[in-house]
């Protein structure tokens, strides 16, 4: 009992400024869902604590004009073979992908089935999200995890991450803080951050829930990409959802870039 | 399980010009909904792998007036006739008229029973599509699908068929994609596509998910109900449902037409 | 087999100007219900597959103001005595007036439970009609029927006997639809119909559903109402369903017009 | 079967300047309510079957402000001892205060629980009157009632009553109506009712409903209190639902103005 | 039974100027509850009938700028360090951090389970608080009690206190009212009362509920703390609810603290 307190001890009184990730180990979690995290954390993907997911709900979310870059990616062959060619912790998607296109690479690549999504038409402040499966339908099609996305609507991602703690997430997906303060309200607009310090203050707010970064629109510079992929990780992410940013890259050249970002995961081990 | 990969790698490297429509023998579907969809692509119809399918519920959605025209398709015994004397894939419509009208045609023609629809009275803005029965009645008066409208509200109809494969349809109806450009937001403003082009990106859009291509209002001449089928047809979709266009002719004419849809359908086995 | 296809081709073929009433024993319904019609159609009333209905709801659609020219009509005894000598073919009243007067009559008169309902005190516009009852209770209290309200909404009362029928209705009260054409939307608006065409227009929308017309606000002339159901029995009515029109008058005046509402209902046998 | 044809030809018959109060023994009611019913009016209170019912709902409703005129009232043991001190037939009051205070009292005293209610804070036009207790937690309770409040939301008392009666309720509790007929609609604004012509009006519209009516608030005369309870009996009322011209008066008060009451009640049994 | 009566009558007759706090002796509560209260009043905590509970919902309810001032309170092991060494009688916080964060903890400080709570990002007067947890996860995580978070919107809390007596709660957690009449409506505008006046007619409003007082915004000054807790006790409160005045402090500082409000709490034993 006494060592248990001491770590306790040390974990309050370690400085604000470095952030310590959340292990799989020292989660309390059932043995099935452990089993589950196990599964994407160190049977596939990098292997080493680490989660790189490969996302596509954008032509629910966005419309099929996300696919307009790279039109071969509308046929979601191309995701899936990139999820498992390119070794990725998951392939997050709704029911109707994974049910079409999933017989082929069942077991090869975790699945996240995402619950939720809606289109980009309705007006965003009247939107709602319904739902198009349920836990049932997850372990009908044997994934390893669900999706669910809910709109804080606010450019604060630490409240979003802190959110997501308190309502019991295990993974949650953000996005980097933008660094236009003027539009923020107090106690933001006031806040003097370097991108690094925006990002462990986001992740530190996510407090034992894994913290994932998403990549947002294609960035044509693949250096780019990959100091993003850097700095998310070293402000203690988890691991990053990067979807457009590779399937909207030709197959060979999303395979390469894919496993640069491996390489930067390979670093980040726990 | 060479084989399969390779397959797939064919999938992903196909120029994105043509659409090869899915196959019945290459879905992913339980044996239950395969027989189903079997009798209507391949025991009524054409036979071939193709779908025409008879509507009727624009009594519902439009009201009477709809009906004008021809009095005597209020007598929905002149649909279920059509179809089975024009030897329809299948007939769509609602509980109250397959109740009231399908017992001489029972076995005789597949049914469609559409589960919601709605008035046009109400504001198109706040239309609510109440449900008028579920899959238990489906079960009950035997037929092989059912139908349920989504109001993508959007005249992107490639957007509207990607929401039908992410949600997990199988068939999906949609309407030819209107080519004024200038009332769309961007990219679509700026696509400069001829109408067959149009066509082939909305099937695309739809993945492994078979589209169908409405008719739209009544056209009197049959040469260009005609040349819309073929167009349908070309641009990889698996059939046509076309309600008003056929029910709106006087039965002979309806009939007669409806061999010459036969006889574009009979072109495109798969 | 042979038979039926004509009936079927005969139907269809009938000229638009007559409108043949739906019969019993011709409409596909399970034998519970064709049981619980039989009783209505042949067992009360005039006998003959006629319906004269006694509705009494208007004290809860529109308030007690209703009662206010014969004030003894606010005992349900009124209504239930009326529908016993009067020899109706049914009451239709909700679950509260049922079990507070259904004693002395039970049997004497089916019962029609109306199932939901409204208060006039809301505006229309935002007005739900609750639930006060479901088949549970109908069952209970031996109904032969359930009512159920829908706000169509429209001067376009054959839009109400299509939707009616498309939804799955057995019989359908509407209204004479009114001739003021000027505030109607085309191509109403263009339609020059006398009476009679009018409402032989809506029967006729109505299909394979029973209609009976409502009486509306009471008229003091006998002859004016009795016009009324020979119009609206000559138009392909299967009944009238009369309530402020009857029960408004003196009992045995009321009884007296009942009688002559059953001379004319006994020249349209089926 | 011939005495009861009578019976209600008699009832028909009647004028209707008088109101004939529901007797237990005439009503439709299942053996259970019944006995409940029974307990209130003949095992309780005057027992003559009459109704005086003590509420106490007005700290939900109205705030604690309606309790600065007599504090000692905010304590419910007042209430409790008051209902079983005065003999009441039942006192009505929702789950929390019964379930804190009944303790002592149970048995000597029906409860009537109410089931929903509202505060006075959100606007009147929006308010929900959401639930707090159901069935289950009246039986467990030993309730020998439940009270649901309906917005009926008008002046017209008479309204409400009827709405009681065709939604089925057994006992309602009104207000009585006011006597300014200038902002009422029509045809109310037009009567010239003296106060009892326009109370029994209500009477009757609650049909065999029993009808209790309120005490509004506090009157300091207790003269101007007995003279209402005797025009509430005298138009044919069951009984009073008097919380605030009761609990507002000190405990002795409370007590000796109840037995004024009571001795009003004895007068009109049945 | 005599001496029941009396205790009433004491009861009744006490002077409103003077309150006394419920005992957990007198409450009627089944067995099972009474175990859990006890335990939060006799087991933990200052064990005299008092309650100290340490919240922690402010990271969903506010965000995470509350931490601003005291990073280290960001990670939960601060509160729950603080609740066990501080020997609180509960803490209370949400599905999410109670199942990340109690592991270390289990049984060695109560745990009050918030079933509800809503962020600060959506306009307050459209706001929900939607559940994220039930009372099936309070039992599967030992919860001694659950929290529900009624809006009663009013700066009147006497109000509040009341509905959370009539609608069942044990406890309830207000705050100290504003002493600002302006705003009020009446009578409150008209009171004159003094601050602990003000606050035992508060305590007074919740009857048989024990109430809680809540900090607030962050004090500095610890005698200002202090104060509030001695004055919250002496009006009649079974406890406090501070949060931020507890952990917006260094653990060390916010320990001492805890312990003097220990000791006011201990003047106060029932």
């Amino acid at each position: 009992m006494k060592r248990k307190s001491q770590s306790v001890l040390r974990a309050v009184g370690r400085p604000a400024a470095t952030v310590s990730r959340p292990s799989l180990s020292s989660l309390s979690v059932a043995h099935g869902k452990r089993v589950r995290l196990w599964r994407m954390l160190y049977a596939h993907g990098v292997r080493n604590g680490t989660l790189a997911v490969l996302p596509l709900d954008q032509g629910l979310e966005h419309g099929p004009t996300d696919f307009f870059p790279n039109p071969t990616a509308l046929d979601t062959n191309f995701q899936f073979r990139l999820a498992v060619e390119g070794d990725y912790s998951a392939i997050a998607l709704g029911i109707g992908l994974a049910e079409k296109y999933m017989k082929e690479y069942c077991g090869r690549v975790p699945l996240i089935l995402k619950l939720n999504g809606k289109t980009n038409i309705a007006d965003d402040a009247e939107a709602v999200s319904p739902l198009s499966a349920g836990v049932e339908e997850a372990v009908r099609l044997g994934a390893d995890a669900v999706g669910f996305t809910l709109y804080v609507g606010s450019p604060r991602q630490d409240y979003a991450a802190r959110v997501a703690e308190e309502l019991g997430a295990d993974v949650v997906k953000l996005h980097e803080p933008d660094e236009d303060n003027a539009r923020s309200p107090e106690p933001y607009r006031s806040l003097r951050e370097a991108a690094p310090e925006r990002l462990r203050r986001v992740v530190r707010s996510a407090g034992r829930v894994m913290v994932l970064f998403s990549g947002g629109v294609k960035q044509d510079n693949d250096a780019a990409v990959l100091r993003k992929v850097a700095a998310y990780m070293e402000a203690g992410a988890t691991g990053v959802m990067f979807g457009r940013n590779m399937w909207l890259r030709p197959f060979d050249a999303a395979l390469a870039l894919t496993r640069q970002v491996h390489r930067i995961l390979s670093r980040h081990p726990r």
